[in-house]
């Protein structure tokens, strides 16, 4: 429901595994339009459908809803787009009580992990880990519904 | 959750009306895609999302959810494709107690109306009434998802 702030960073080495919970994803797109992208995902044992707005500047409309996660399974495997998209994502925790989800991918996307924050404000201020590299907000290669028309192992020069 | 077969008629005058109720209903799309349908449904006072896989004979799988009226009302406005489509819905209880929906569209489809019953299998009997017409069950032109496409009033020789 409503809006969300997000931040996208590259990052450097794994540290950001110590200390951070780790939760395995699985998601798939019935639209990858930006207008109106409809995802569905497995995080965990639990199944959620996620409707999104275009993005403007870092805003972005969203509505999400839980949905059971065996109905979840037969519509990732029968109706979404393919390839699914496959990740681990950390959730860390910073000094300043922010939280960094950090997603390393998996099979067609393998070698890529970008780590995000989500913020109250477009402007609001926070610390980067020493981990956080290059910003990648605003590049829309990064927007998981294009990391299915174009998987990180196709990208030439990737990094 | 799980499958529906429906098969879909045109109708003759308007005695459906007789002892039917009557809901208003609004409904968009977030996905025409007849590989991945994604309707956003207000029907009366509930919001409703709903997914649909490609029509294969009869059936269809078919999942639909719950969703705050509210925030459907707000997708609707925002995300969905436009026109959006705004009809009347009637529900017939015919003498074998099967169910007849009877759908009286406005706006650009206007002029347009269609009945629809739900069966347990494709070969299952059941009588028709008499102001139902002929059948368009395969006819794609009367998918909802195409009456955005191609709405009833700009048909060549419609009825």
């Amino acid at each position: 429901m409503g809006k969300e702030i997000e931040r996208k960073f590259l990052v450097n080495g794994d540290k950001y595994r110590e200390n951070s919970s780790k939760t395995y994803y699985k998601q798939g797109y019935l639209s990858v339009d930006k207008e109106r992208t409809v995802r569905i995902r497995i995080a965990g044992n639990r199944g959620f459908i996620t409707i999104k707005g275009k993005t403007t500047g870092c805003s972005r409309q969203e509505y999400e809803y839980e949905i059971p996660v065996t109905e979840a399974e037969k519509i990732l495997d029968n109706l979404c787009l393919k390839p699914i998209i496959e990740k681990y994502r950390y959730r860390y925790i910073d000094a300043d009580n922010i939280i960094w989800e950090i997603d390393e991918f998996m099979g067609e996307n393998a070698g890529l992990t970008v780590a995000e924050i989500e913020l109250p404000t477009e402007d609001s201020l926070f610390t980067k880990p020493d981990w956080i590299g290059q910003e990648v907000t605003d590049d829309a290669r990064f927007y998981n519904s294009n990391l299915i028309r174009n998987p990180f192992k196709r990208w030439k020069n990737n990094k």
